[in-house]
């Protein structure tokens, strides 16, 4: 294999020991150079690496690295270094790293953050990654109700250097109970003299949501309107932390990632090749199994016409055909369905309505699906008799599959299972089910019409 | 059906015409009520609510919709209503949505832009929309970098009412020639006097990027850098547009839903069941046909083996069965691959190392899911000859499937064809027969063992 040139010098740098000459060089390379040039070494010279560098710089490494990596390189670090690195963070991205870090290990960590920081850790580890808690930052700039522009910029020249990490384009306004009160656009303050009170220069109520607001409502909250965060309340109105726009539009991607990996059969949601064997195992293993299952139940109707089978035996060629065209129809019903509601324009209750819109797709290409495998059917085996019998079961199970993949995940979600995961395999049961016994049946009915011989 | 009360509500206020009544019920609603409830009405009605309210209003509600639904809605205007609510959008949704409009009756619309505008559109259009130059957006601060903050306060206050649509974090500082010389958080002006230069205020060198950088090089950029958006300059350094961070991190959440769709078969990567049923059946059609020419091609290796399938009829049930298991466990290894591609830690060169990663995964699962094949058909058919036969072709095929899965992403990617769309299709055609040809060939040597009647 070739080592590109980029990799050999990092190793070179990282074994000679330099740690200037190793920042030096990483910040020389281009992002993608460098995440992949990261990502190629191994799990032992990526932990020399993060130690070498001064733990702003790892931080920033860490950032770009998949969240699974960053987390494992964290955890075997000694707390203190990983703390040191976690320090450099903001505090939603630390709370994504601790949360992807076993329970057992993550306290050592975080008993060594400064006990503030420690403190607010935990807190933020009680909420869901994809709620409005869990996606928040801590970093905000509040200030009483009654504060005048004076009193605010004093504060900002005393905090300077400590606010140039927080990125922020509002402060937010408190009264005496630390009850939001206010957003205050902070070029507001460009505009004022000393003594006029922040409260003038506010407009209207703030906007804010709740711990608990869902990923996908934040999603709209930004469509519809264009701040760039958002404040957070508890249950009594007081201020908690701040959304930022980018973070929900991360966060969506993130979401999108894992419907699709679950679709595909990694449980879980996540697998990248660094991780242990035995995690990548079971993360497929698990779904295959049942899979498996599920395929012998659908293929037993195969058995109970064997007899026909024996006397067409072409007809085993098309049972596969069958079961991978149907499942396929299917699938690409249930992908748009899964798309439809992640995106809110579809509800369970729907199911009818898609239903009825999958009608008219599946039995177009049902029908262009079924002529063209009857046509190579009779080309291939020189009998219209079975090129009918093939043509019209697939015809009939593409219809039967969209609608099923397209109701399925509505159904699963009403459910309250996952349909990412559960739709695909139930959805494969079904049409092959169906479709073999629909071939194998419409064969046995016109036995005597074939004119190829068994 | 169930219709819930806010469509029946909306219907009924969209049915009065009052735009001031209309309005403040959407306003009242939930952002997911909101968006459902305009899912659901028809396109003819969704045509008079935008008809029905203010432009700024109209182009909230055409930012919480999917981008197709906007994109027709917007075509079927009038071009002057159109692009009225147009001109409510920031300049990247703009062209986002014109982007999504075909050439022919977009001009019509850009047309009845102000002019600036509509120049702007234009130049917009011509970059790739997962490019620097298609997310970036034009309203940003530039100031001439002999400026003193007293130009810039001047400056801000004459044109504050404007600006406040921006959400400004950085002004540009720009030489005589329109060159990026420097970046001022805006936040720095609230601590210097009017006479200060802002050439001052400025720390280090600019980060810009080129118009052609790729998403995944601007996703790097914002995961190593916390700033909120990155100035892009053309060729010969001069500032054309600013890429907000937000924006990168809503487009790789489109890209991972346009690669999870076609990797369903969804040819085009996006499919809203609203969309006309021509285009529907020929996102889906099409690759369902290649699909199955695909899958008759490796069929036909069953028609070579028919004497030993009517010696041993009940070997007809499990070649469906190794197809489709096949197919899901190499789809798992395509999916991991997409999805590490994507990251950026993987590239067409590693697939030595992907080949040799995935052996391990396939070989444990291989074993497992052969082993529960076999006792499975042992158990079923009371033949153990049957259940060595089908148990080994499948753990043997489950090794081939990963590796091929694992791997093709990268082969296909090297050819600069779509692996989203075009590794499952060859995956499975190669699983198929290679899974048919493995059973039936072990098959064929072991007849004269079987002690199951044909």
């Amino acid at each position: 294999m070739q080592q590109p040139d980029h990799i050999v010098e990092l190793r070179a740098r990282l074994d000679a020991g330099d740690p200037g000459a190793l920042l030096e060089f990483l910040e020389t390379l281009p992002a993608d150079e460098k995440v992949f040039a990261v990502a190629s070494l191994s799990a032992e010279e990526e932990e020399r690496l993060l130690r070498a560098l001064p733990p702003e710089a790892a931080a920033r490494i860490l950032n770009e690295l998949p969240d699974f990596t960053s987390c494992e390189l964290v955890r075997r670090l000694e707390p203190e270094v990983g703390a040191a690195i976690l320090d450099e963070m903001r505090s939603d991205r630390q709370a994504d790293l601790l949360g992807g870090i076993a329970e057992g290990e993550r306290e050592a960590l975080i008993s060594a953050l400064p006990e503030a920081d420690a403190l607010r850790a935990r807190q933020l580890l009680n909420y869901a990654p994809d709620t409005a808690g869990g996606l928040m930052a801590t970093e905000y700039l509040a200030f009483p109700e009654g504060a005048r522009v004076g009193d605010v910029l004093r504060d900002l020249r005393a905090n300077h250097e400590r606010y140039t990490r927080f990125e922020v384009q509002y402060s937010y306004l408190l009264d005496g109970a630390g009850r939001l009160t206010g957003v205050l656009p902070m070029r507001e303050l460009l505009f004022a003299s000393e003594a006029t009170p922040v409260r003038g220069l506010v407009r209207g109520n703030p906007k804010s949501v709740g711990c608990g607001e869902t990923l996908a409502n934040l999603r709209l909250f930004f469509d519809e309107h264009r701040f760039l965060g958002v404040p957070v309340v508890d249950p009594d109105g007081r201020l908690v932390g701040v959304v930022q726009r980018a973070a929900v539009q991360k966060e969506s991607a993130r979401e999108a990632n894992r419907l699709w990996m679950r679709v595909s059969g990694i449980v879980g949601g996540e697998e990248l090749r660094t991780m242990p064997l035995r995690d990548r195992t079971r993360r497929r293993g698990a779904w295959l199994g049942v899979n498996l299952l599920l395929n012998m139940g659908a293929a037993t109707a195969i058995a109970f016409f064997e007899d026909t089978l024996t006397q067409v035996i072409a007809l085993a060629m098309f049972l596969p055909i069958i079961s991978d065209m149907s499942g396929c129809s299917g699938n690409q019903a249930v992908a748009v369905s899964m798309r439809e509601m992640v995106m809110g324009v579809l509800r369970p209750r729907d199911a009818m309505r898609v239903a009825a819109r999958e009608v008219s797709v599946g039995a177009i290409n049902g029908v262009l699906l079924g002529s063209l495998l009857a046509i190579i059917a009779i080309l291939v085996r020189g009998d219209a008799v079975l090129g009918l019998v093939v043509g019209a079961a697939l015809a009939l199970n593409t219809v039967l599959a969209v609608m099923v993949g397209g109701t399925l995940p509505l159904l699963v979600k009403a459910l309250r299972l996952d349909p990412a995961l559960v739709a695909g395999p139930i959805l494969t049961t079904v049409t092959d089910l169906a479709g073999f016994v629909l071939v194998l049946w419409f064969a046995t009915m016109a036995l005597p019409y074939f004119t190829l011989s068994g």
